[in-house]
Formats: C-alpha cells, sequence, structure tokens
C-alpha cells in the first residue's frame, strides 16, 4: 500500500524533506505547503507538560482560526521543558516561516518530537531551508520518514471517496512506536484532503474518530508530551463546501477517514518497540462505551499480559486480573473470554471444554485476537496493543546513545 | 536481620510449613495458630476479580469479627475466579481447620497465590496437613519462605518498642514479586504483635500504615487479586488493653509499625521481578499528599522511566513526561528535580549547572534517590519502585512453565 501512496496527490499541496542535523545522516524536517484557505482540525496531547510547539497549536485551534498554510515537523529534539527560550525558538520559526512562505504567522503549525529537555536551536532549521530547495520531494513516504524517531517503518495510509459526486482523496502520514498511551491525540499524525469541508465541521470529525484510533492503542501506557494530530483541507474539490457535521453527503467521507486513521493507529502498535505481535482486543456488551474501552484499555497496558502473550503462554487469568484493577462494576459468573472463536471462560470460572492447545496455536501468530464479553449491557470498544518484549527494554535502556 | 528472625517469638503463636505438592518439591503451605482472643486487622485487594480467599476474609473484618485463631496461606494458586467451586473449596477448608483448630470458622483467614483461574483442590491441603505434623517449625525464615510465588528470598522484618513500660513484640512477613501495584493492600504480608490492643485500634492503624508502605510501591502497575494484609496481636503482653487509637502510649508503636511495613514494602520492590534497582521517588512540596503521591506512582510506573534507569541513562526527560500524563495542576518554572542532591532543573528548563557525568554516577549505584520538588505547596510523599530489565520480560513470558 505505501509503494503506490507516490501516486497520491493532493492538488497544490507540496511537500518537502530535509536533513537538518538534528538527527545524524538522516531527514529530520518536515514541511508542507498548502494552498489558501486550506482548512485545519487538531487534537493535541493532554499532558500538563506539553511542548512548545502543542501549546502553539492548539491555541490556534481554540481561537479558531480556520487556515492553514503551513506545517512544520522535526523529529529528534521534542523541545518540551525548555522553558521560554524553547518558546521563544517557536516564536522565531513561525515569524521565520510567515514570511518565507508569505502567510500569517497564525496559519503555521509546527511539531517536535524526539528527546524531552534539550533546548530546540531554530537556526539549525532556518540555515538548513535556506541552504536547500523546499517543495523538493513530493513523496509522502519521504514526508512519513522524515518525522520517524525509533519507528522501523514510515506510517502511510490512503484512500478516497465521493462527496456531492466528486472523487475526494485522503492520506495521512504518524509517527510512533513507544512512549504511545495518548490521550485526546497520539504522537504525530498529519491527515491531508481535498474534500470541499469547514474547518468546524473537520474539527468534530476529527475529536470522534481519534478516540476510535489513536486514543485506542497504547504500547507503554506513557503518555507523550508532543501528541498531535492535524487533519486539513486544501478545499480544492470543487462542490458546495460543507459546513454541517450531520450532512449526509460526507457519510462515507467519515467512514474512509475513520478506517484511514485506524490504519494508521494499528501500524503505530505494529512497530511497538520490540513488538512482534499486534493485539486487538475486543470488549463486547459492556455497560457503556466507556467501560468497554477502560476495560479493554487495562488489558492491553497490562505487562503481565503482555509479556505472556509474547512467550506465547496461554496464561488467560493475567485478563481477568487487568479487568479486575479497573474496578469497573463486573458480573464474574458472566464474563466470556475468546481467543480467536475458542471460549476460555464462562460461569465465573474456565470453561469445560477449553482447550489450551488451540489457545496456544492462535498465540502463535502475528496478529492475536482476544474478545472479551461482558454480558452486562451493550457497548463495545477495540482497542489495539503489541507484546512485551525483551527489546522493548534493549532500545529504551539506552535510547538516547 | 533476617537471620536473627528466629530469635524473635511471639508467645504462644505457632507456626507450621508443609511441602503439599501445589508447588514441585517446595514448601508451599503455611499455618498459624493463635492463642484465644487475639485480635486482627485486615486490608485487601480492591480488585472486583477478587480471590475466593479475600472475599472470605473480607466478609469477616467487614462485620466487625474480633479474633482471630488460624491462617492458613498457600501458596502456587490463587483459586481466583475459580467459579462455585473456587468458594467451595475456601468452605471446606474453613470447615476442616474450625474442626482440626478447635475454633470458629470466623476466626479462620485463609490466603492464595499463585496462577489465576486453576482450581484448588482443598483434599491436597487436608490429607497433607493431617499426614504431618502441624507446629513442626518456629521459624519466621521457614514461615516466609512457604508464602513465596516468583520473589527469590524470604522477607521478614521485627522490632519491639515499649508500652506502658512493657516491652511488645512486632513480627511481619511478607511476599511478592510481580503483578505488584497494590490498592488497598498488596500481596500477602501478616504481621503480629503481642501488644494488647484491640482489633478496633489495629484495623485503624494498618489502614493508615498500609497507605504509606503497601499502597506506595510498584513493581510492574498489575494489580494482584489476592493482595492481603493482616495485622494480628495475641495480646499476650499485659497492659490495660488499648482501646482507643489516639491513646499516646502507642505512639512508639506506631511509628515502629509503620518502619516495619515501609521495610517489608521495600524488601518486595528490591526483589522485583527481574530487578536490579530499587528505585525511592520523594515528591515534596505538592498541593496535596494525593497529588504528591499520584505524580509519584506516575513516574515509578513508566516503564520509560523505569528502562531508563536500568541502562543508568540520565534521560530525566521522562520523568517531565511522566509528571505530565497525571494531568495534575503544575507549574513548569517551579519544578525542580533531584538526583540524590544535584539539581537537573530549574525555571522550566535543564539547570544550568546540570552534570549528566554526576546523575550518571548516581544512577550507577543500586539505590537510585530521585526527589521532585513541585513548589505548590508544602505536601510530601514517598514511593518505591525498581528498575525494569529484559528479566522481567524473560520470566513472565513463561512464568507458568
Amino acid at each position: 500500500m505505501n509503494n503506490n501512496s507516490h501516486k497520491f496527490k493532493i492538488k497544490d499541496l507540496k511537500i518537502s524533506v530535509f536533513k537538518s542535523g538534528i538527527k545524524k545522516n538522516k531527514t529530520d524536517l518536515l514541511l508542507i505547503s498548502l494552498p489558501k484557505n486550506s482548512s485545519v482540525a487538531g487534537v493535541f496531547t493532554k499532558s500538563s507538560t506539553s511542548s512548545a510547539a502543542v501549546n502553539f497549536c492548539k491555541k490556534n485551534i481554540k481561537n479558531k482560526r480556520k487556515n492553514i498554510r503551513t506545517i512544520l515537523v522535526n523529529s529528534g529534539n521534542a523541545n518540551t521543558f525548555t522553558g521560554n527560550k524553547g518558546v521563544k525558538s517557536v516564536q522565531s520559526l513561525l515569524s521565520y516561516l510567515a514570511n518565507k512562505m508569505n502567510c500569517d504567522e497564525k496559519e503555521i503549525y509546527t511539531a517536535s518530537t524526539g528527546v524531552i529537555g534539550e533546548f530546540l536551536d531554530p537556526n539549525v532549521i532556518i540555515n538548513e531551508i535556506e541552504k536547500n530547495n523546499p517543495y523538493s520531494v513530493d513523496c509522502w513516504n519521504e514526508a512519513a520518514k522524515a518525522i520517524m524517531t525509533t519507528d522501523t517503518f514510515q506510517k502511510v495510509a490512503f484512500d478516497s471517496c465521493i462527496i456531492n459526486n466528486q472523487k475526494v482523496n485522503l492520506i495521512g502520514i504518524a509517527k510512533g512506536s513507544g512512549m504511545i498511551a495518548p490521550n485526546m491525540a497520539t504522537m504525530l499524525s498529519f491527515i491531508f484532503t481535498d474534500a470541499n469541508i469547514s474547518s468546524e465541521v473537520l474539527q468534530k470529525i476529527l475529536e470522534n474518530e481519534t478516540e476510535k484510533s489513536f486514543n485506542s492503542i497504547t504500547v507503554d501506557s506513557d503518555t507523550s508530551t508532543s501528541d498531535t494530530v492535524l487533519l486539513t483541507s486544501t478545499n480544492s474539490v470543487k462542490t458546495d463546501k460543507i459546513i454541517d457535521v450531520y450532512n449526509k453527503n460526507i457519510k462515507e467521507f467519515k467512514t474512509i477517514l475513520s478506517k484511514l486513521m485506524i490504519n494508521l493507529a494499528k501500524q503505530i502498535v505494529i512497530d511497538g518497540e520490540g513488538a512482534k505481535k499486534i493485539i486487538h482486543i475486543k470488549v463486547l456488551n459492556a455497560i457503556s462505551k466507556n467501560s468497554a474501552k477502560k476495560i479493554g484499555m487495562s488489558i492491553a497496558n497490562s505487562p503481565l499480559v503482555k509479556t505472556a502473550i509474547a512467550g506465547e503462554d496461554a496464561n488467560w487469568g493475567r485478563i481477568i486480573m487487568a479487568i479486575g484493577k479497573t474496578y469497573e462494576k463486573i458480573n464474574l459468573q458472566k464474563i466470556k473470554i475468546y481467543f480467536e472463536d475458542e471460549l476460555v471462560t464462562s460461569n465465573g470460572m474456565k470453561h469445560k471444554n477449553y482447550s489450551e492447545k488451540k489457545v496456544t496455536k492462535f498465540l502463535q501468530k502475528s496478529e492475536v485476537n482476544i474478545k472479551v464479553d461482558m454480558g452486562m449491557g451493550s457497548k463495545s470498544w477495540s482497542v489495539y496493543t503489541c507484546d512485551l518484549t525483551e527489546n522493548y527494554i534493549k532500545i529504551n535502556a539506552d535510547y538516547r546513545s
């Protein structure tokens, strides 16, 4: 799928990538230029130690700035907890780019990802952009590569659909591998479309879909200070502008966007630090969506569940433990745990026909599917995580070296 | 300290241990007999999938049963999520022991720890006790060994103090190594004294001290279904019975008990699965004790902080991340992070005189001391955890084999 992404174009949207030197010998800078009157929506980390870049972006969205012209992303340095110096660094970049890209500072969104606590020198970035020609590539794979940190592959997804008889395109890139337990948004993801949709409508759709995708994954229960998801539209497909989120003409668009975001979110989990397996946990028949998600995330965040799956050990009792530690109201007798379609528990204990052999076989696959039927109501939620292996430790014990 | 524990006796309290076969070739059963009118206090896991044994004990404490005569603990099987069969198993043990120990069923407390979801056959235990002589050992080390699962050493602590001019003794044992993020109580710990104190007073003291000790440690953020802490007294030291928790004669007793419980809690952390280092995180000058504890536990539970410490990498930015993900109200400018007495941050960024070399040296020690001064108020809290190493994964990937 990634291989064809170069065919996927959003008209008038220009991409360039740079090697500024923040990361050694790797592209570490992504600059995207959008045409005038492009729409924008954004969701960001809820962390109270969020980065300077996140704080600038948040303010624009909060103040309902409707347009976006420029996105600048650097990897290798999060510019987080760098005091006033860090804030001034972002301010310098905004001033420079407003001039360079011929737009208002409020139409620029920046994001930084990497080590926390190290000052980001804006001149390194400015000098690199001055030295080299922007708009030098037109390839989504390159764009996705430029924003990677511990990621082992670039994350791209694209699709298209019809609005008012016109074809509209959707393409998204994402990065993320560790420090993944997003809340409100996750890591970095930038999604682009040419559909003629207002920023207000995009914002509502984005918040809704983020819950089901980036906010339903976890690698290690740690929440980044830099989480940023932007959804933008060049509005270049000439239909009547969509200004109502309930407009039935964008029903397919919402479905396609939802799929695309879940696709990107799953790519992040597959690339989870040290991960060998992706784990899909579906909680069914819970009393509320909130309860289903809480139970799902508790299982997905449990290091004991994740190490058992890494060891392909059918230690399903740990799922019971993870349900219990949510302190949600439950009925033990009604909980049904399945691995694929194999029923493991019933009547508050191991199911009488339980076959450990079958479950072990399912655990040997690279995608592990767990279903937990709470038998309490009718709401369900899916979450995605990965197994926890010795390589997670190896990667993170000396991340900076 | 453990080596002298055999000298420590609580009059009329009898210990025996057995090899029932639940664990292979290891003692797996602890039976303790207390004299008539012994006082009891207990705190238990808040998990909504708590074990059958926990549920029986909880009921006794809730119903204000004042006396205890017998404690039975088995390791190797948690008898959790075993349905009505599991409940009946505990019931059988209570009936048998009431007869055997000549006491009321409500004076018996049982605890089970080990694999979740496997049925515990009461006859294996009953047959073993019938076959072998109870009261066969009188050694606290042996008692502590009999309740171990993945623990690598037995956990014993003891002390004494004066109440009304009489010497009273305190001795405690504990087990725990993984699935440690207690809430309300932790894993198994049994503490004994001969001080003449009512059950009501013991209960109040125990709840208070558990918050500061067992509820302030974490190995892996997973909460056990079997957590049980019992504090009992034979009341054999002949002073006037203490019936008021504010009685100033037990001030020293409370201090000593507090120390003993923190000692046991720290032993659990030191023995954390795969751990090489104990980490003491003290949060100072927070707006409330609750806030200080929440921030401390967020740092202590962060796999990224714990792997960085395992790798002796001074990646302090991850502490900032862990503070941020609590969503507590903070003032970035005021946060001061110290490793030992080395100041790392000030004015919302890396401190100007920060020496990574010094911090790396502190990280090479087996005890890592981190202080986080929030500069927001006057409340503090200490939490204890361990580093996260590749051995944690090894131990847990095939726990059952």
